[in-house]
């Protein structure tokens, strides 16, 4: 259905009959209609995004990539700006500002009355990546006094400017959040009954500094569609509804997958970053890696004798250290993630080691018996036994490393996700050097 | 605040004071409560458990772990157990039953009332991992021709049994889905209009087959808090809501991590899991990135001779074959994520290799510089030059292999995630060490 409907629009805007583009696309989703704009070209992208009605435009506008929404604005006349700043929500207003150049900025909020100049002044004055700067104003609140009949008068009165009524709050008059109500359990009372008798006081919040990973935290926990923000004397300030929380889930688990791969968080999109900035988030670790690499050289140079005496040691080099440092990827993997989810604690480390010791141990002893024949074929007996024994060996000790890694970076204050499989192959690389070569001595030496 | 309620219920726990334990409890968030339960010992968890209201009981066992349920089901009688399961919402009890082994289930399922198990069967009869095991038919609908004060009585009527009233649901007399509209617009209007007055026709839904994972993109896309389930002709058969889509966004994330690492997907709880079970997830890839390393093996074995007369150039060797795998784990997890969360599509990859090119061109060339000082001290001009010249191939080679597999692997209807930094390691070593050798050959013969 949405298919038929967007091939219809596009059908108008190729015959420029703009009556009918704009009859047929108030009717798509704020999502299609953003997608849309930035697949025709950029002369129709203006008329049809001047099509709009003022409250759908600044919809549409708030599901646009920060790329997209700087470069309309760039094409907007000022007054049309103004106007589309009107219709923004607080929180898409926080969004565009504090993503904006510093410039741009000042620019916009020069266009904002003055209440909503105040309004995003304070809301961007909450650290980056607070909840407060996710926050909106605009929620109802209730007083526990009123009765359910004034409760719905008033919600029916507030409700249109705030961007849930799913959720109501109910404050006292100095405006200490008291409770959390779901709009279902004013809806379902009986009208003569008054608000404090459907508080259940059972609620949830959070305070406007804290980082905004607690909100993903506590919606996913408390099931929650919203969450409302206090300050430290519990004042309610606003609130945080689930549709931002999600883009900031999705913004942190991109960023844990960067860091599992040794590639400083890019904040920006990956299709739009320069070669510069993606060279920057990459080439810190990939050269602090290079140097630690140093260690698993300097680790050969000192047994060059044996190497240079049995060759054919080297053609095992790659796939033991490889097998170490995937293993340990494996683990540290499993641990990272579910450190986490809070699957698992600091204070499981004791007990997930033990049976990380038994799993890496069935894991190196299927790995020797798969290259205790290629080291058999390929270098007799004794390269055979070396082979396998190391691999034993190493991918125990690769595994117990990965999986130790993360409990020991968070305990020392760090981002455990900072164990990623690049480090932890590196660390494989240089405890394998040694184990192969020492092993190859001790069996060699005595042949 | 939390934590001193949490303090007065372990205390009274302690003191074995249970009427005072069960007035504390209840005021406690369902999740807190299921936490508590498994931090306590065995013996109490069953007497606070039995402390709880029906109601409550049933919630706080939706939030337990798999395994916590069993251990909790196994404790309780028959008659509990039929009470507990009256008390699940159907899409948790679909959960519970999906999960079991399968006598269990079928001990379950025999005491459920006959509607329920109607019901169950119902549910349970859609593919795992589809929008269908994860509906409740728990929802108000609404007819069109419905008064705005008719829709409300009926929402009064039916809420206390509905899993939301946030969005109710216009359907025909047929139950073909006709639109979703919120409460918060039934509020807002006018009591003497009817539904069919606010209604917009913009609505988004899913078909109950589709994949779980369809649902946690339209909710981030269309910003919702719950999906409409239609089946082929579009009738109304369930909603999905978000509480429950937040979790598979959770497990589908720790797949994409699992696979990143080259874990087949561990649908256990990792703490949980076992070590044999752990070992299967884990020994596939394993076995098969050893079979693959001995390409580079034999590689090796190619160039035995100018290895045997360079032993120094194997100093090198895990520095540079390393460096290429970790630029390559980078690139790649880079495209996997984009790809994953829609920021790239499959057409883009283009694009994306013509800025790889430059961006591993001037990773290549600082990598080359810092490993030339070392190349210098350690062998020499020649040797450092060969080095260098090897960095930079080896670290560009590495980045668009690396960028490219999840596109390839897409094209070729493989999940991109396979291309994962094990995978992306062991295929940088064997052109690694192909690249390496050959130019040590040239430089080296041609002394």
């Amino acid at each position: 259905m949405l298919a038929q409907h967007l091939h219809v629009v596009y059908d108008h805007i190729e015959k420029h009959d703009w009556p009918s583009v704009r009859e047929a696309i108030v009717n798509l989703p704020e999502p299609e209609i953003a997608e849309l704009l930035f697949e025709i070209e950029p002369a129709q992208r203006m008329i049809v995004f001047r099509l709009l009605p003022r409250e759908l435009a600044g919809e549409v506008f708030a599901q646009m990539e920060k790329e997209q929404q700087n470069e309309l604005l760039q094409e907007l006349t000022q007054e049309e700006t103004r106007r589309l700043l009107e219709e923004l929500t607080p929180d898409d207003r926080t969004s565009l500002l504090e993503e904006l150049p510093g410039q741009a900025t000042q620019r916009l909020l020069n266009l904002l009355s003055p209440e909503d100049l105040k309004q995003a002044r304070q809301l961007l004055g909450y650290p980056p990546e607070s909840v407060g700067r996710l926050m909106t104003p605009d929620y109802v609140a209730l007083r526990p006094e009123w009765t359910i009949q004034q409760a719905l008068d008033h919600i029916r009165a507030k409700g249109h400017d705030s961007e849930t009524i799913d959720t109501v709050y109910v404050t006292d008059n100095r405006w200490k959040l008291l409770d959390a109500i779901s709009l279902r359990r004013i809806i379902l009372a009986d009208s003569s009954k008054t608000v404090a008798d459907v508080m259940d006081y059972q609620y949830v919040c959070l305070e406007a500094h804290q980082d905004r990973e607690e909100a993903v935290r506590f919606m996913e926990r408390y099931d929650l569609s919203s969450v409302p923000i206090v300050d430290r004397d519990g004042i309610l300030l606003g609130i945080v509804t689930f549709d931002d929380v999600m883009d900031v889930a999705v913004e942190e688990v991109t960023e844990d997958f960067h860091k599992a791969a040794a590639v400083a968080p890019l904040k920006e999109n990956y299709r739009g970053a320069s070669v510069f900035s993606l060279y920057r988030k990459r080439i810190g670790w990939l050269l602090a890696l290079v140097f630690t690499n140093v260690f698993s050289g300097a680790a050969i140079a000192s047994f060059e004798e044996i190497i240079a005496a049995n060759v054919a040691l080297v053609f095992f080099l790659p796939l033991l250290i490889d097998s170490s440092g995937n293993a340990g990827s494996q683990s540290a993997t499993l641990a990272v993630r579910a450190l986490a989810t809070g699957e698992i604690k600091l204070s499981d480390w004791l007990y997930l080691v033990g049976k990380e010791i038994f799993t890496a141990l069935l894991l190196g002893l299927t790995m020797a018996l798969a290259v205790s024949l290629v080291g058999l074929a390929r270098g007799g007996a004794i390269i055979g036994l070396i082979v396998s024994l190391t691999m034993i060996c190493t991918v125990m000790f690769g595994s117990i490393i990965g999986l130790m890694l993360p409990f020991l970076l968070s305990r020392l204050k760090f981002d455990p996700a900072t164990a990623s499989a690049p480090l932890i192959t590196t660390l494989a690389d240089i405890s394998g050097v040694l184990i192969y070569f020492s092993i190859a001595t001790l069996a060699l030496g005595a042949e």
